[in-house]
């Protein structure tokens, strides 16, 4: 039986490969910048994508893809904040795949707009496993999720591009031993760029908008000269 | 390719439900009262089950099987605190499921155990779609994840029989409403059991005691008289 089920999965997988691999070509075409936002739930996801849409919005056309179990909450936040907002539902599923993706994309006017953000399902393992054909994965951690999350879950700390640390401001009234997390995530996902900062007070956030802006400029550049 | 994936997840959960019962069985042959303790990453399950395991261990022989998708830490600290502890790796599945603990259960002399303790992967959408055959199931909810849990993730909420809430003694730095975090559950699952507590500081601890001891003697009260 185990067997089995392995075979449905990489059938599952193989074909979400596929679908994903034409989102990114979609992307590219439209020249637009993606990045596919995970994080278990309650690390800040949500938060941090209203204050990049708040800040941002004055110089890059943003358009934000919320998938959610249920409701339409982060959506809400998102289209709150300045941004082009489209939910996806996935009716109980753990985890966005490409086909969703897909049916999102189809309701924006990709040529029109800077920068994507997919705000995948809080979930600290499954969305990993599922490839979208955004061009950056980023994971958002929280302090008070604890120091040993890279341990636990390898699989996401080792399948992201950038590493956001959400809730500095908590460090004080945690224990989380900053270096045993550090240790921990090199090892897995050697010279990661990570940001740490705080979505409650602003703290760090300023590195982080720089870094969007700068990605979206030069994934431009690069294909202005394709 | 929708329809084809739901059959497939319905014969697994069919599958998984009859040995989620066999597995009743056995625990309950054996008269040993089994908790499934889920929760999303770093809420602090394996917190709550170590402060547990240290009060109670005097007074219950308890066994700890942890389900976690790589590493043995959550065991680790469960065997440390003096409970018989079994490690389950799921290679990367992010949630326990019968046959899972079917596996573990043969590695135990059940009839000689007082209370079972599983701890679920950390995650907060697919664990509560497989039953496991234990006889109630805790979710630990945490502050700092936020108060807007129970409507984002309600087939969890839903399907639990007990509530903690961990980490209040971070109440005075983070932004929460007790009041909607409380009506987004009591809609979901009303006059669920619910523990506001802090495995940091000790806070409403003791209650959580009391409960798990109360559920025992009764279970074997129950148990006897049949």
């Amino acid at each position: 039986m185990i067997n089995q089920r392995i075979s449905i999965v990489e059938n599952i997988l193989s074909a979400n490969d596929r679908l994903a691999s034409d989102n990114r070509q979609r992307l590219d075409s439209a020249r637009l910048f993606s990045v596919n936002i995970m994080a278990s739930p309650g690390a800040g996801k949500t938060s941090l994508i209203e204050r990049t849409v708040k800040t941002l919005s004055n110089r890059l056309k943003i358009a934000v893809i919320d998938g959610d179990i249920a409701t339409s909450l982060d959506a809400d936040r998102a289209a709150a904040a300045g941004a082009l907002a489209v939910q996806i539902n996935t009716g109980g599923d753990c985890h966005l795949d490409a086909v969703m993706l897909q049916n999102a994309l189809n309701t924006l006017e990709l040529g029109e707009l800077d920068l994507l953000i997919v705000e995948n399902v809080g979930n600290l393992v499954c969305p990993a496993g599922f490839k979208l054909g955004t061009h950056s994965s980023v994971l958002v951690a929280s302090v008070p999720e604890g120091d040993d999350k890279p341990y636990k879950y390898p699989g996401t700390y080792q399948g992201v591009d950038v590493l956001i640390l959400n809730k500095i401001d908590l460090l004080p009234y945690v224990p989380f031993k900053m270096d045993y997390f550090k240790q921990g995530v090199q090892a897995l996902n050697p010279g990661i760029s990570t940001f740490p900062l705080s979505c409650l007070t602003g703290e760090g956030l300023s590195t982080w908008y720089e870094w969007v802006e700068i990605q979206v400029s030069r994934y431009r550049q690069a294909t202005n000269s394709t």
